[in-house]
């Protein structure tokens, strides 16, 4: 069974709002084995809403759509399905009951523009709406179902997991499930010429890549009726991929770059600090977005300044005088500096050009130092990333994680 | 003149990510007075895309595809165009000189599958990717302006706002310009009520608001043909709006809090540094996104654990132990303590409890003081901000600096 999610709304096509809704069918339609094919947006517009849903009757079982349920002259959803579908508009009274049942709450009366909200196509159900005024519809109608869900996120949500994803549930057979494989320091070409085969001939599972700002994601997907099987399925082909990429992958599904390190430095009982001049604060930042990374982050230092790189870190003022302030040397003393004042096992510095300008022939835009302090030993690693002022900052931010998550996987017990 | 806009990319039809690329270009072409009248999504499915484009060209004058320029196997939109058109791919020298360029810069050679980012349809133009690898095209065929701009946000914005928004200027016949004014520190309900009927009755300019995290921009929208009347009318009414809301008004259009505040500070000659506690460098990064901030900002600390907020910030470990990490006493410390160690003219201080865990009744989540040391004086604000762990610690950043913006305005010449 596959699904075309049609979202009604001038609000999407003016980019007012963004369409989480179809995000949310989406997902949780893939998470029932149902296909989508197509999301569409269409307007407040009769005609145009028409011709959507006929061109998604003709390519999709079950069409969904979200808005257009209000009580307003430009609310057209099921007024549009029921021309598209030539059959009359009804009353429903028990609808028309539950919206008088709704205001009596609120001590007051229906007004009367509300009564257009309990007209449903004749052939379809209503469905409940229990978080709102405007119920939504059920119909099959030969080989096509439509469902239409009210707007706003909460009532859709509510209603869909309430009443649609029981009567969908019924109707498919299949359950899909996914396994996220995230992957750090190889670029999306290499990996599909590792994977190679599998990604192409390989339909069950199927085997995806997702390129992310300095990641990628692996994704593998098996389509079972029995769930164990499709777990068994993932499983087998996770391993090959495992035995594939083994360190340069850093985590699974929920996992981020960030809450990854933090469990590794809890896991080692170690602490970290960081200092921080072309990333501006950045990875401090990203570190401590995740709640409990207090558990091993201490403390940072944004050493915009020469001044603050010297007079705070410790760094020798002949040092960023004979290299640059962007160079091996001062890096280093960063890093060694950071883990001094801090009293961390660990301390990471970067300093780089983000850009636009500074850059010269010898020290590019996007040149950029990390150095790691850890034990009695500094590393400096030099790389040059590619792209605006805030892609090479996330980018390096980015590396900087990485950098810390090798070392302390290299960490001996 | 109207639009489609086609965002291809299976992840969006899972749900593993939002279409925000619509929703942007949505608005950025509202904007350019090019109505969009559908948006759809497509997987990575050569036959459904072709399906999806000829029934885009016969409803749209203008196409725009987001994502699938990708090098790899399941990267079709060029070929889905070229297709749905019934033209062959061929290679276009200079777009592939430029992809070589790029892994050159890297020192790195380019991989042989990334040649198929070089291929375009054979009458389209290339367009340059100044984010990444894949270049777009611009393509008139008929009736129809095929545009194709890569899926990642970044490389997808830079290359709309460089080379289409130029292009569909000189296509696109009435003039529509718009001034924004953005707005800090009143609630979106409380601007409605301030602006009354000039939101509702006035047709040419338009007035409408919309409501950020923590801020709310107004926006004013003129359509004339000569496009000096058009800027004529948008002044009248912003000059009433300049009347209304005086300071709360932080700049216009492409000013940042961020960029005004370092602007400030410049034409006062002033430094700054920032101590942070619960906003984890946040600050600080979103300063150092600008890329002059080193004209005013030294130095940020990060001083998540109470040990470096007393070893290197100086907070007398008694305040602490007294009034807790979260008090008023402490945010003064801070605020002292980074001015005097950054040799900065202003050091601004924030702690508090970003969540979700942490709260108390008497100190919930949500509660932050944020300090702000000036000249010989020190003055502590406290807050409590709704929402969750990102929420608030974005919410507290935007207070900090439009606190300091304010502090700064005040400040005699």
């Amino acid at each position: 069974m596959n699904c075309e999610i049609i979202s009604v709304g001038t609000e999407l096509l003016l980019g007012d709002i963004v369409n989480t809704n179809a995000q949310y069918l989406s997902k949780r339609l893939s998470d029932l084995g149902i296909d989508v094919y197509n999301q569409t947006v269409v307007g407040d517009n009769l005609n145009r809403l028409v011709e959507s849903l006929s061109i998604a009757s003709n390519r999709a079982d079950i069409i969904i759509t979200t808005g257009g349920l209000g009580p307003t002259d430009d609310d057209l959803t099921k007024l549009g399905i029921a021309k598209a579908l030539g059959v009359e508009m009804i009353l429903d009274e028990s609808s028309l009951k539950k919206i008088k049942g709704y205001f009596n709450k609120l001590n007051k009366t229906m007004p009367i523009i509300n009564e257009r909200q309990a007209y449903i196509p004749l052939g379809s159900q209503a469905v409940e709406n229990n978080n709102g005024t405007a119920p939504g519809i059920i119909g099959e109608y030969g080989k096509n179902i439509y469902i239409a869900l009210p707007g706003p996120p909460k009532e859709m949500k509510l209603m869909f997991e309430e009443s649609i994803v029981p009567y969908l549930r019924q109707k498919s057979k299949s359950n899909i499930k996914s396994r996220t494989i995230k992957v750090i320091g190889i670029g999306e070409s290499m990996i599909q010429e590792k994977l190679g085969d599998m990604m192409i001939n390989q339909k069950n599972p199927t085997v995806a890549l997702y390129a992310k700002e300095g990641e990628v994601h692996i994704r593998i997907t098996a389509k079972e009726e029995d769930i164990e099987k499709a777990d068994y399925k993932i499983k087998e082909v996770e391993n090959v991929i495992l035995g594939m990429f083994s360190e340069d992958i850093y985590g699974f599904d929920g996992d981020t770059l960030e809450s990854v390190v933090n469990g590794l430095l809890q896991k080692k009982n170690k602490t970290i600090a960081f200092a921080e001049s072309c990333t501006g604060g950045m990875i401090s930042s990203r570190y401590t977005d995740i709640p409990n990374a207090s558990i091993s982050f201490l403390n940072g230092v944004v050493c915009y300044s020469n001044e603050a790189k010297i007079n705070i870190l410790g760094v020798n003022r002949e040092t960023i005088e004979k290299h640059g302030a962007v160079s091996m040397e001062t890096a280093e003393e960063m890093a060694v500096g950071i883990k001094r004042i801090s009293k961390s096992d660990i301390g990471i510095s970067i300093t780089g050009i983000a850009g636009p300008s500074g850059g010269t022939e010898s020290k590019p835009v996007g040149l950029c130092y990390i150095g790691l302090a850890m034990d009695n030993e500094v590393k400096v690693y030099s790389y040059i990333f590619n792209g605006n002022r805030a892609k090479i900052r996330w980018l390096a931010s980015t590396k900087a994680l990485d950098i810390l998550r090798r070392a302390i996987l290299a960490l001996k017990e």
